[in-house]
């Protein structure tokens, strides 16, 4: 039998990432245009099928030899019925069926998940959770995401909202979160969150060599409070270790909760290694007793990058054909 | 084909708990022994199965009639290995191979599952979770216990270890568990602590109506809170909603993660019915804000009650039986 091919198509609020994945999770093209979500869903929907046929087409294979389409999307989305409900950096999207478009623009069968459990099934299919029997992963960048993966599935919840893990509380006495509650984790472990909170306590008066960019008009970043940590200054140390800390707070309750084979750690945060890893696996080690295990080595980094989100949409569409479950076309 | 017959059996530090239970489960007979948990694990495995026997016999069938036994028990354990790693209330008992002992003695296949997952199951089963796709179920006891029931299945981690939602953390600077790790919702939800953290602040003088128990020399229990916040006393009434509002956050919780379709509140505290739901439901609608759905009606009580256990535990063999994992015999 001929090899099978998916096309998966990552919607992001910035950019549109595309690309044919084989059966074997291999990737044949892949490809990044801007979203213009500015322009409303109608145009963004003909951008990701152009985007989808230029990947068809870059892979020399046709239309023809897809088997099935895979969407990754952000949230709140309907897995069950295909739509995207209304997520906050796509304004103007309201219930909008991306799923049952893109299935008839190319007139195959297609699956719509929420883009963090799209991404952690990628790690598990093709990255950092290959050959392993569950993960549950946090993605940490302007917010933090997750996905989980049990026993060969995605676990997506009654309502298409599990794994929401940047809204686990952790503070319950804390700052309230944009989604409205109170003490989410996404308030105190996301890289923007984290940069906000150091950039209050800057202009309060801490000490810090962070103080000159500041001046200088800079952004505070992660990356600005990496490269003063490991310049030497405690202040940018003390809101880094805060940071993993609550990052590891988070590893522990999933781990209470999920006790997956394997944590991985992804998105933007990722790119400073192990600088973020180390000290995680390190406030895990810390905070959990003797009587639950202590293997710090089951948190891991992702290995796809930016490539998860259309290699694991790519295999969520194989996922649907095995277990016979499209609901589209 | 004539009905079939499980039987299941409920090992607990205090008491053994047997009955058959059919595979409509319909309850034919139960009965309570003592553990003697003091004699030893050879004394106690002998009395299980003592008791597994009598309910047998109780409920009119023969061993042989019987399809294959299920077994709650306390953790630490291994589902899969079916062995008691070293429960805190068993004291004594070190990798005691459980699963196979009662497969042997009564010469069926068996299996062995954490006593607040097989009450977990019960629920689903057979009682406030049946018909239900999935529930979340917190056991509000002497401490806080936990199971998952997702997409029919047991979700009992890759080390066995899922569900011990008394261990996810909720006040990252707070107090030790007995766990050994920070911040355990066990220590602000359960029974016991409730108590203990009352029966500190009343001794360090908070003014309350509950001094006089203190000063006849009670023991201050939750069922004593209850009662005092009913009769108009305000520090009991607070203690009572600070426990209730670590409950719903749990139950927030674990909304963002597992999303089930219900949240079953089970274990003793349950006996205080609405003064106890009521609350927790107007957390959980307090905490979450506008983003997430708000559907406190999804947290419902137990039905069972201390059948859940050796109901579930049958319930459990059942399973293993549908999907041929047996691993005794």
């Amino acid at each position: 039998m001929a090899e099978r091919y998916y096309l998966g198509i990552d919607l992001g609020g910035t950019n549109i990432k595309a690309g044919i994945v084989t059966e074997t999770a291999k990737v044949l093209s892949k490809l990044s245009v801007t979203t213009d979500a500015e322009c409303g869903p109608d145009h963004v929907l003909s951008r990701m099928c152009e985007a989808g046929e230029e990947a068809i087409k870059q892979s020399g294979i046709s239309i023809q030899d897809v088997t099935a389409i895979g969407v990754g999307a952000p949230g709140a989305l309907s897995h069950k019925k295909g739509i995207i409900i209304a997520p906050p950096n796509l304004p103007g999207w309201k219930n909008v069926p991306v799923r049952d478009y893109v299935s008839r623009y190319f007139n195959k069968p297609a699956t719509l998940d929420n883009d963090a459990n799209a991404a952690a099934w990628g790690e598990y299919w093709a990255g950092a959770g290959r050959g392993k029997s569950s993960l549950v992963m946090f993605t940490l960048g302007t917010g933090v995401g997750g996905g989980i993966v049990y026993d060969g599935k995605f676990l997506r919840g009654h309502y298409d909202t599990a794994a929401e893990l940047g809204h686990i509380i952790v503070e319950p006495n804390g700052k309230r979160c944009n989604c409205g509650q109170i003490g989410c984790l996404e308030i105190y472990a996301s890289a923007i969150n984290s940069a906000k909170i150091a950039t209050e306590e800057l202009k309060a008066g801490r000490k810090s060599s962070m103080q000159e960019e500041l001046s200088a008009g800079k952004l505070i970043t992660t990356e600005i409070i990496l490269n003063h940590k490991l310049k030497g200054d405690s202040y940018a140390e003390e809101i880094w270790n805060r940071t993993c800390r609550y990052i590891a707070i988070g590893c522990v309750s999933m781990d209470h909760v999920i006790n997956a084979e394997i944590i991985v750690l992804a998105g933007g945060m990722v790119a400073a290694g192990e600088y973020l890893l180390k000290p995680v696996q390190k406030f895990y080690q810390e905070l959990q007793g003797p009587v639950f295990g202590n293997n710090s080595g089951k948190i891991v980094l992702a290995e796809l990058g930016n490539d998860a989100g259309f290699v694991g949409a790519a295999g969520a569409a194989k996922l649907c054909e095995e277990v016979g479950s499209f609901s589209g076309l």
